[in-house]
């Protein structure tokens, strides 16, 4: 599954039972695992684990071998194996195997960071919020966040001679901040991955299905100074894999869950961003696959980007589905009362303050997501150009001023997006940009200042070809021009795309504070009083919401009932042969047709774990008891999205690749000897 | 607004208050117009005013000479325009007016019926399901319908040298069955419309909004034996319109409304039918405007079916917010609480049978929409398929045990949509073909049988590709061929369009048995026992839902407040040469531009009325106390959306063009001069 990004979650459950659970490596619950399993999870096996566990752009991973060797997802390093691709050669149809080291090609947009420390600063950040009023106190927050990351990172920087990279993470709401540190890797290259025809089998139809059999994995490698990452700290793998209701755990980094989100905050996601996020994904899906279809090369072009937009899409239609489910909403609520009695809140019920700012966002939300959000001019031009023009207006403040997006500590990673030479497509570009301003025209209405002063002489199509055949901005020179030069760059320019970024920024701005004046400060500083209610009522009983940032769980390897049909854990090579139909997403490699004769048609191909994952978990390793990897995570099954909002333990499974066939595809298929021997290396 | 088709409606809501009411003529109540008024509404003001309106296929139309001129919305003959379109003149962009009468051109798939008997028929039905359990009740219903229709056009055939329809029609969801008589004109003939430019201005961003500026009109004519029909029922029109808050009738054809929908009822939509189609629709609508960018010539083909497409989105878009309030649902609960309490039923709860019945549904709606509903075959060459296959089964059996649509009284209107001669775009019926395989292998599963067997080797493209390629349904003469050698024909044919129909019509059939087993059936069976408490409680101060039958209302000329602000009941010419731009969808034509100096400014364009429209009111009369014409109804607001469901009083707005902006058409930009004096010969 890929990382997508919902609401973020604030507020309020009773304590997880069972195998539930999205817990950091220090509040992890050793005691309930010794107790079930008898196994102990000692300090050392999670230091082991924390540090051999490595956190990508969007993805986990992990270190497999000492010489700084990753394990991922195929469909984690797909804006990797595009930025690589030529008009000659297409890496997500031909994959791609480094014969030899110095053949491993540099994915400028990735990033690997393990984390080294984690220090808890709650304290110092409760101090500076004390006695100001909602709005105040969010903003003295964010400040002092901002000024202990960049403490943090120039202590840091001494104790390693690759970059250190600090982050504030916010658990429980508010209830408890922390600061991690990660030792940053930032040349990370590709070493290899196979074609997406097998790495996608079964494609958009089987996401987040299972029986699966989708040899969803790839290989990078860290480098420190030009050559390979020292990594002591790595799992090994043991390609047997594990047993049925063997324990497993995983270590990852799940994105962001909505479980706490109060019922109201539910609702809004159901009738508003929910649909109407959807309806504009199904569009473009119909504009991408039909713009596909007018020559192949278009197609292939799109490949990457296609994928991402229907996971996203199946994703939201079972969010939304689950969310029609009156049931749990009303399962919601009376934890809600719960809680709500156990506490003393007098006049004003936090719940209640909730639900009136998303009223007020039920008002701010369109305006907002198309104009600041930007899904009215939706091109990666744009995006440059408002980076642009925003980095060179915030530069001149005060760190601790700025938009937390550019702080000093944000800069190297916003400058580093800027300037990574992606292939840009003027078509797509020119596709995307004409369909959002079209339906910026339909959702904010013709008569909407902004819309009527964009097409007062215009179609959403003449607009959006001329914007993009004008702007100069899809030269990486230009932009680092720009961003060299600054605020007078900016200013001075008639690029048209920096003259439109800079034309709707001040109503952009103004509808971010508007947002964050009504709607984030008072929901946070209520979903802080419900924070702390919960721990006096639960304690560490209860884990936060995830944050992107590592956690840590365990499971078994595990089959469910599917309206009373068992489904096994297991799955084996031999059944992805007969599902080919030879078309794709159903095409296997010929490759892999080549050899199939000395293929062990029961290898295990993919098994299904009751570990509770979310987006962000992809390419996560699945752990055993002594600390080796079993299993590469890469998918949940259908009932695993309602996995944002709650954990069904009964049918809510994780779904991995298992190592063998791992194994049998670097050894049979692709022959890949020096990899297999790294990675045999104990 | 275009008659979009939603969900039948059944069962509750409290007596009509104001001037909301669909009123069938015969209940029309004319004591509160007089009371409110002092407008006398007397039988023979109904009689002149039933028959001078028409039901066209999808809209309402109304006579305005004696010669049989029709007067109806541009949008409602959209299909003709597109039957008369040859590759160098489309009649979409260029307009059309018939210089002379042998001028006029046939709309094959148009016709014209004039409502001229009403009977009740409700004791005979009631007599023939008697005693019966729901299902038999339902089918013994059916069965006397059929029987009932068959007598009534064999007795009405001696009463007329036309052909004479016979339609039974379910009021009160079964509380009450009438026999509706029409006189039908199958030769209906183009004789003006403008260019879509300006009949569609402002197109899909002004739809269903007001302030407008659209001049929706067009103009055919019927003939009867080739000549003429004469009409001396029809309406004058006052040129001059009417004044803001004068009384105004509509009379004309609400195609479907819910208004009695139980409260479990609107939940499916809202959670299960709004999202699944919105979903399709708007991915349909992006590879049809990308399809459109592909070249010009696409984009013209592409107009009618897009634009109707795009209303169906915003239509349902608006339903799904109606249905998001949830004080209008909570009011509905509230009512049918208190009509349970008012009434007895014992044990067995109406409404929770009605719930039972869709919690049902929810397992059976996506393969009944997918194989049944053609979801998934979406191409009208498969619907020809379908057709064939069915009526050479269904024409084998006894008439009153067939499939209501191929009765004998249906049948001639079968073949008539079977035979017209549309102009069918191949590469548009693969792409809507692949796309809706596509979408049903995505929402029914890769493994479900059905999809298995059809994508066994094959991708949906290349299926659909194939099916369009090879299948000879585009050829009218060979579907006249099959028609007409029935089942061997069907039988025999290695047409593979055919051979598919075949092939799915078990499943197809078997999934209607079984919609109509375990939803319909007890729907309309509780809904029937809702209905009769109903009646009990309120008699006919309550009116029944829409069903694309005949219906009197009344309002007045007025606007409204939107936010504060208060919106003008008229809008004037000047304001649409400000709002154009130039690029479509708001470009005025060159005619008007050439002669604007000659054009009063001021001259009335649209105007709002607070009469209770929806959709299949398209075209329908506005009317004055005298019975003359003086608008014509083409949408509503915004507002008037969430009227399937409720009637909000203080916001809903009919939209209507004025006549003088009709008149001042007529005579400055088309010179169409022996119209206007035929439409001004009192």
């Amino acid at each position: 599954m890929r990382a997508a990004m919902f609401m973020v979650g604030v507020a309020l459950c009773l304590p997880a039972a069972a195998e539930e659970g999205l817990w950091t490596f220090e509040n992890f619950p050793a005691d309930a695992v010794e107790k079930a399993y008898g196994v102990a999870v000692t300090p050392e096996w999670l230091e082991h684990v924390r540090l051999s566990t490595v956190r990508l752009t969007n993805c986990t991973a992990s270190f497999v071998s000492a010489d700084g060797l990753i394990l991922t997802n195929h469909h984690c390093i797909e804006s990797c194996l595009a930025e690589l691709s030529s008009k000659k050669v297409n890496l997500m149809d031909s994959g791609f195997l480094a014969d030899e080291r110095h053949d491993e090609r540099r994915c400028e947009t990735q990033i690997a960071d393990v984390l080294v420390g984690v220090q808890e600063v709650t304290a110092a950040v409760s101090a500076a919020a004390a006695g100001l009023d909602d709005q105040a106190a969010n903003a003295a927050r964010r400040k002092t966040l901002t000024t202990l990351e960049q403490n943090c990172e120039q202590t840091g920087r001494f104790a390693r001679s690759g970059p250190v990279k600090c982050q504030a993470v916010t658990l429980h709401a508010g209830g408890q901040y922390f600061l991690y540190r990660y030792n940053r890797n930032d040349d990370v290259r590709l070493v290899f991955a196979p074609e997406a025809d097998i790495a996608a089998f079964g494609g958009d139809p089987d996401n987040f299905q299972f029986p699966r059999w989708s040899l969803d994995f790839s290989m990078l490698r860290a480098y420190e100074s030009g050559r390979p990452a020292k990594t002591p700290q790595h799992l090994a793998i043991d390609f047997d894999g594990p047993r049925a209701d063997q324990l497993v755990f995983v270590a990852g980094h799940p994105g962001t869950t909505s479980r706490l989100a109060t019922r109201a905050q539910l609702e809004f996601a159901r009738d508003i961003v929910l649909p109407s996020t959807l309806l504009r994904n199904a569009e473009l899906r119909g504009r991408y696959i039909q713009y596909g279809f007018s020559n192949p090369a278009n197609e292939q072009l799109l490949e990457a980007p296609l994928n991402n937009l229907e996971n996203g899409i199946k994703v939201r239609r079972k969010l939304l589905d689950a969310l029609h489910d009156d049931d749990m909403l009303a399962r919601k609520s009376a934890a809600e009362s719960v809680l709500r009695d156990r506490s003393h809140f007098g006049s004003t019920d936090p719940w209640q303050q909730i639900a009136a700012a998303e009223e007020r966002e039920r008002v701010l939300y369109l305006p907002y997501t198309f104009i600041e959000g930007a899904a009215g001019f939706n091109t990666i031009l744009f995006r440059y150009a408002r980076l642009l023009v925003r980095a060179a207006a915030e530069r001149q403040k005060p760190n601790a001023d700025r938009l937390r997006e550019f702080t000093d500590a944000a800069l190297p990673r916003v400058q580093q997006q800027l300037l990574a030479r992606l292939p840009i497509l003027p078509e797509v570009e020119a596709m995307t940009l004409s369909f959002s301003v079209q339906r910026m025209r339909e959702w904010l209405g013709p008569d909407y200042p902004l819309v009527r002063w964009l097409l007062a002489h215009d179609s959403p199509e003449s607009f959006a070809v001329r914007m993009i055949a004008e702007t100069r901005l899809a030269d990486p020179e230009f932009r680092k021009l720009v961003w060299d030069y600054g605020e007078r760059a900016v200013d001075a320019s008639h690029d048209p795309m920096l003259e439109l970024a800079r034309a709707v920024d001040g109503e952009a701005r103004d509808l971010r504070k508007g947002v964050e004046a009504q709607v984030d400060a008072p929901i946070a500083a209520a979903a802080a009083r419900i924070a702390a209610a919960r721990f006096q009522a639960y304690g560490t009983q209860v884990y936060p919401d995830a944050t992107f940032s590592l956690r840590l769980n365990y499971g078994t390897v595990r089959g469910w009932t599917e309206n009373g049909t068992a489904v096994e854990p297991f799955t084996h090579l031999d059944r992805a042969f007969a599902r080919a139909t030879g078309v794709s997403p159903f095409k296997i490699p010929d490759r892999w047709l080549k050899v199939k004769a000395e293929l062990d048609p029961r290898t295990p191909f993919c098994m299904a774990t009751t570990n509770d994952i979310v987006g962000g978990n992809s390419g996560s390793p699945l752990i055993d008891a002594r600390g080796r990897l079993v299993g590469l995570m890469f998918d949940g099954n259908i009932h695993s999205i309602a996995g944002d909002y709650w954990f069904d333990a009964a049918r809510n499974r994780a779904v991995a690749l298992h190592p063998a066939i791992l194994r049998l595809a670097l050894d049979k298929v692709y022959a890949a000897h020096a990899l297999l021997a790294e990675l045999d290396a104990r």
